[in-house]
């Protein structure tokens, strides 16, 4: 029993300046977390932090200790500011130098002649990780224990995702459904707030929206229960038909 | 000498399950990033935290000891899940309940026979916060020493971001280059190696992209100092010339 209660939960490490600095949107958190859901992995917590090797190797080291599963994002190209690998290396204590099936795979992908130093440095990493490969662009990423070190580029992190598929040990899959309805929250809180108290362990979300001319409100359900979210979404839908507050159908 | 190279920066703490399950791409993190930079701020973390009390009020006690300015997003609206406001008061250990001000500003905006239960809930916070008033939707932000209390509907936190420019007391604006060329970050990793060696005090980011069919690196310099920006460009154009790499004018 104690074993499907466990909390599978995980947090994500966004290691970049350029996210810091306003540069770059990440998309990273929605992608990871989307892949969570459906492995049954909750994410609990995000951290942006900067390009600074101590900073980095603290947060690693904390964060670790406190999430089953933990994603890295970006810091692992070849250029002086991609310092993920070597900071991981040293947060764990681990040997950083060539990793032997990285380093074969990085000089079949460019060929021997192409394989710069600038090139065989994306080999550089704690040298007895377990890889991830990379189905984009070669440089694969890396785990270790519960720390798995993914690339900052949204198109190859994603391509990367499902060949972890098998290593994450998620609990059950976490649904949710959602109701939007043509109101405003503070037309519908205290109703809400009543739900959400009949249904201690399913999470009711409430997000105002503005599109496409329309003010509404989406109500969001997450739980592992079905049967709970269907009974709390009846409940919901409710109290909106006795307020004769009209629903908008989710794409 | 030494007000000057304070380094004045700050944090994120964004609180919404919405962003963690995925649901929702934060949008907020980008629009105060880019008005610290302005004001001469530098954004040093993010975390994204549940709509959890006992989370929220940790988060807050240790990151605002760590940081200049502390801006929080989300949980300020009606409904049950708007937490932020009360764990705000519990982190600082103050009184939470209706503040005069804000509960004054939401009555004028409702009117005094709409301004029901769930609404005046928007007025709640510690009794003592100085507010930050909204001109898109009433309900106002509000400080507590360093935390600055915002919502997270992107378009009211974008409206309410102005008025706090005269709050915040920033150091030197943080003024950035870019430079994009058409070559692969393995190709160009030593000499840019190189250039940041000779200026230690500016940051050089390598951000490789595929855009348009075209796959290449954009290179952002950023410092306080525009003759060292303007400096570093140069010797980055330098060897881009040198080997022949065509470059990319930045729109």
């Amino acid at each position: 029993m104690k074993k499907t209660k466990e909390k599978v939960n995980a947090a994500i490490i966004i290691i970049g300046n350029e996210i810091l600095s306003g540069r770059t949107q990440d998309v990273n958190v929605v992608a990871i977390s989307l892949w969570l859901n459906e492995l049954g992995v909750k994410l609990d917590e995000v951290r942006v932090i900067p390009d600074v090797e101590n900073t980095i190797i603290q947060t690693i080291n904390k964060v670790r200790k406190k999430f089953k599963y933990v994603f890295t994002t970006g810091g692992i190209g070849p250029t002086h500011d991609d310092i993920t690998s070597k900071s991981v290396s040293k947060a764990f204590n681990l040997k950083y130098g060539y990793h032997k099936e990285a380093y074969a795979i990085l000089e079949n992908y460019y060929g021997k002649e192409k394989f710069s130093d600038g090139r065989k440095k994306m080999a550089m990493m704690p040298t007895n990780a377990s890889l991830i490969l990379n189905p984009s662009s070669g440089a694969p990423g890396f785990i270790i224990e519960n720390v798995y070190c993914l690339p900052g580029v949204p198109s190859i992190l994603k391509s990367m995702l499902g060949g972890l598929n098998n290593k994450i040990k998620g609990g059950k899959k976490i649904l949710s459904k959602t109701i939007s309805a043509q109101t405003v929250e503070s037309e519908i809180a205290n109703s809400l707030e009543e739900v959400q108290n009949r249904f201690k362990k399913v999470e009711i979300g409430s997000y105002p929206f503005f599109r496409l001319g329309k003010i509404g409100v989406s109500f969001v359900i997450r739980s592992t229960d079905k049967k709970k979210i269907d009974d709390c979404y009846k409940e919901i839908v409710s109290f909106l038909k006795k307020k004769k507050i009209s629903m908008i159908v989710e794409r």
